[in-house]
């Protein structure tokens, strides 16, 4: 049985990927009965894609293998805490359990400026919610690549 | 020059494609330079696709035609309130101008349950921002949906 912390080397692992093509490392995946039915880094660059965060392009092609857009028995895994885009899609997804990395004191929509995926206004609200796991790692991986950025 | 109704009036005819093929009747266009660059309706349910929301579709190819993710001159005219998903991908996309048709009181992010499109605590905001455009007709399109559903 994988833990979280073993969900979120693998969202590790994609946002590396994110990295050697010089986009903001940031990565998810999401997983049903626990298996790995979709994965996803920041491709916003690349593609010319406002929408092409990690989460997005994880749900999309978990949603495409279960070919449906509820996603009740899912649960997602990222590396940075989701933005208000992608906290949005979570809860248009009905995702069941929330794991993320690093909190992102700027732009963080669970937990840092607001908490969408718990906001009991809206029609969905995940079961389950964690931060921080293997946050020091994520954020790391952020970090260098802004350091990277600025010094180049 | 066109006006916000006309514009929304195209808005409009993109919810009604929805209607045609039983989605929720929600359309947008992203407009540049007084031109039609990006339409969508909503594709949820035909697409297995939980971020199908119109204005993800009209935000995804007008980035596609101007092969950049910024989207600074561009405006997204929309026939209800954008929800949180929705409202973050237009920070994302650095829309210049929103406007929108009828409010959403359950689940809108533009003044009903947030403000995320003008809240300065992320890194971009609208310049300009619109609700209540030809509301009645965006309102009704979607509420005599709802009522043919629950009557079927």
């Amino acid at each position: 049985m994988k833990t979280d912390e073993d969900f979120m080397r693998f969202a590790i692992k994609e946002a590396e990927k994110a990295l050697e093509i010089d986009e903001v490392p940031i990565g998810a995946i999401v997983v049903c009965d626990g298996e790995i039915i979709g994965k996803g880094y920041n491709l916003k660059e690349r593609d010319s894609d406002p929408t092409a965060h990690a989460e997005i392009i994880a749900l999309k092609e978990a949603a495409r293998k279960l070919k449906t857009w509820h996603l009740d028995n899912c649960d997602l895994y990222v590396t940075i805490e989701p933005c208000p885009m992608c906290a949005g899609a979570i809860v248009q997804a009905r995702i069941r359990k929330l794991v993320f990395g690093a909190y992102d004191s700027k732009a963080g929509a669970v937990g840092s400026l607001y908490n969408i995926v718990e906001d009991e206004r809206l029609n969905h609200q995940v079961s389950e919610l964690k931060g921080g796991v293997l946050a020091a790692e994520c954020r790391k991986l952020v970090q260098d690549f802004f350091k990277k950025l600025r010094n180049n």
